[in-house]
């Protein structure tokens, strides 16, 4: 069993771009400049944005932190992403989800300018990829295939069974393993809610992504030896013996799951480590030189 | 074993457009008018446009057809579209497909604009379809879904196994019959040329969709009893016997595959019929409220 090391290869990423961007910045070039904008005191977004503007200052681009009060109104949110739009210094812009109730998430993600959408959630954006066209590709997805890619997988003609069909995890990643491309041509199942034989559909997969977001779902008699398992889940459980009153669970019982696995991500250290990397890339992409397909 | 008429299913969408165009007309608003370009002299081609246009008669739009010969500048093709983006007259534009090679196929169909794009091809409508937001559904996969809705065929839970990732029909196809919808919350594999065990996936397949253009590729040792099997194909066969020196082919071996269905639709007369009746009702829904979801 190998382990897919996240941390290791978001590192890898990240030094990357920190060279490409000092090279950007020798060139006498703009600084690549992701502005964030954060809604509320929700821990877990707290520590999400934290920690992408840290990335940020890590490699070198610019970032900046705008934050709202969760009663904010849904107008100011949305001129203020529209003067994000018009800024020419800012080359890539994120709304951290999820948003207060009262605003309409979808009008907010329609809003950001398809070119600085750099978490891909703008259907222009999800269009293109489907299509094939240069676009950004969501984060979280895109830093699978960064993985997958790192540990040089060679994913063609292996059975894929995606488990949960999110419009920012499970529905994008079971597009892109599919479609022909050096980290995809799998066949792929996408299961869900109302998937009748999971467990017979698992037994079947080279690869398996458990994205639905409920702790050690997958055991080990769901997985067939020598399988590729991709944990995205990331679910705080309570844990008393814990600092923080909390351990951090993936999607999959690794203890059990990993003896069986030819490859496999851990919890933390693994999807959620190269989300922010594979941010970072789009926000380069945009910055350097427009769209670009991943 | 039922067959999916979809030659009846047509006409009653027809029909229903028709009384609802008559209601239109009757309140002095402005008669659905969609916009038809063909490029060159393919056979094929020729009759799809003309079927088009005579639709529109029928349900009482109005159509207009613009024709290029084959050599025609894209410039002067794009140029024509921007033309019909602006003519308020024009509800809907379609572009026959496919262009001459000279011709980039992704140029033009970005420039039509995302809310006169009634084959759902565009990639801002691709990508709202996804995410679940109003748009127009690309016109095959959308007769599909009229014809499930039709025969009242309760697919969730359904393991629908797909064959071709295409753009037009087996990509949107495979994701429409996994949302959250009425006619999805299906179980989805997709599958394509590199798929290793087609055989065996498709025999655990309730629903099959075949859309690889591969005449009578699927066959009855691939078919599990009581499957509903959905025939995109439709290829010209040379046949002698026929006067027009061609059979019409579906990717379906019929005679033996159709025994063992509970329901499946021929060829001529199943999907390719509702193809049409499809892209007529994107043509009204841009007429009269813009965009909306099928």
């Amino acid at each position: 069993m190998q382990l897919l090391d996240g941390k290791l290869v978001a590192q890898a990423v990240k030094n990357e771009l920190k060279a490409k961007t000092e090279a950007l910045k020798a060139q006498g070039k703009k600084t690549p400049h992701l502005a964030a904008i954060l809604i509320g005191h929700d821990g877990a977004s707290e520590t999400y944005v934290a920690s992408k503007v840290k990335t940020c200052a890590e490699i070198g681009f610019q970032s900046t932190l705008i934050r709202f009060e969760a009663d904010i109104g849904e107008q100011t949110l949305l001129q203020k992403i529209k003067e994000l739009n018009e800024d020419e210094n800012v080359d890539g812009i994120l709304v951290q989800l999820p948003l207060p109730r009262h605003i309409h998430e979808e009008k907010v993600i329609n809003t950001i300018a398809a070119h600085k959408d750099v978490d891909g959630f703008h259907p222009a954006n999800i269009g293109k990829m489907i299509q094939g066209q240069p676009a950004y590709i969501p984060a979280t997805p895109f830093g699978i295939l960064l993985l997958l890619r790192h540990y040089k997988i060679e994913t063609k003609g292996l059975h894929a069974v995606v488990i949960g069909r999110s419009n920012i995890v499970g529905r994008p990643i079971s597009i892109l393993l599919s479609q022909n491309t050096p980290t995809g041509n799998c066949t792929v199942t996408l299961c869900h809610s109302h998937t009748r034989n999971l467990k017979d559909l698992c037994l079947q997969a080279d690869i398996i992504v458990a994205a639905l977001g409920k702790p050690e779902f997958l055991t080990a008699d769901m997985v067939k030896e020598g399988a590729i398992v991709i944990d995205v889940g990331i679910t705080r459980v309570e844990d008393k013996t814990k600092k923080k009153g909390y351990a951090l669970k993936g999607d999959v019982q690794f203890e059990t799951v990993a003896p069986k696995c030819s490859y496999i991500t851990p919890v933390p250290g693994g999807v959620g480590a190269m989300t922010i990397a594979a941010l970072m890339q789009n926000t380069f992409l945009a910055a350097a030189s427009g769209e670009v397909r991943g």
